[in-house]
């Protein structure tokens, strides 16, 4: 069941540098790439980063040891076919983290700010118009203390019935 | 397994009337809950619309028959608790939308432009610095011809590995 994943998916921020296999990577971009699209463009393309140099220069921008420590980082990259890169791109995201936590794996959502963007994209050769917003590190799990999602969790208060 | 439903999911335009429960709306708006937020801060509220004057009034915002058919609307509303409402809305919608698929119902992201975003918010009562961007109509699916991805659906030319 899809819950199962959902309540198991938290942020991972410590990884074991065992290495994912190309397949398993497939299969998590596969997931990412099902995710709908804005006027279903399919504009959301993958970079797939593991040599060790690529990740130290993504680390000297956006920090965060966990960038050199996972052994895949993913970066979903909107092309200028779509007129809602941010939407496209998220959802792209969301299904890649669900998959990957149903594989065993852990992941987390690291934010990209624009000027970082721009550093990556000219460093990874990603066209002009194109856009990224996020990266996907991709590891065996590392931290035991990160506990899933229990039906506590769940608020009935964030609910609104007709009105706000 | 999630790629099961994220192959199943698949934008749903035509609606059967057929009510869904409460028990079942909760579930899929658990669902978004547990999606990640940016800093952690759980800043996205629902909004469940299953009233037929209120979903006329909101079609007569955004159009689409199906805002009309379908026997819930939900919109997916985030606080000014968060500094990226997009990502955060849509990832919670994703979850959503494979929940709904996982429970049998369909689904669609519903785009809405920032003009409707503000009617929108104005009708609902959703205050000021809060942000609209999608609904989703939940329902029992009624378009046959609507069929989920298979395999082929998988582009690995999209895939890049080090550099674009």
């Amino acid at each position: 069941m899809v819950i199962e994943a959902i309540q198991k998916r938290r942020s991972m921020r410590m990884y074991k540098t065992d290495a994912v296999s190309e397949d398993v990577i497939n299969e998590i971009i596969k997931a990412g790439q099902f995710a709908p699209t804005a006027h279903g463009t399919g504009a959301v393309e993958f970079l797939v980063i593991t040599d060790a140099k690529m990740k130290k220069d993504i680390f000297d921008i956006v920090g965060q040891d966990y960038v050199t420590e996972a052994p895949v980082l993913i970066i979903p990259v909107a092309t200028d076919a779509t007129v809602l890169p941010v939407q496209d791109i998220s959802v792209a995201t969301q299904n890649m983290l669900l998959q990957a936590t149903d594989l065993g794996l852990g992941s987390v959502w690291k934010h990209v700010v624009p000027e970082w963007a721009g550093k990556i994209k000219e460093m990874l050769s990603i066209p002009e118009g194109y856009h990224v917003i996020n990266m996907v590190p991709i590891g065996l799990p590392n931290d035991p203390d990160v506990i899933e999602h229990a039906d506590d969790d769940f608020k009935i208060e964030k609910i609104h019935r007709e009105k706000w």
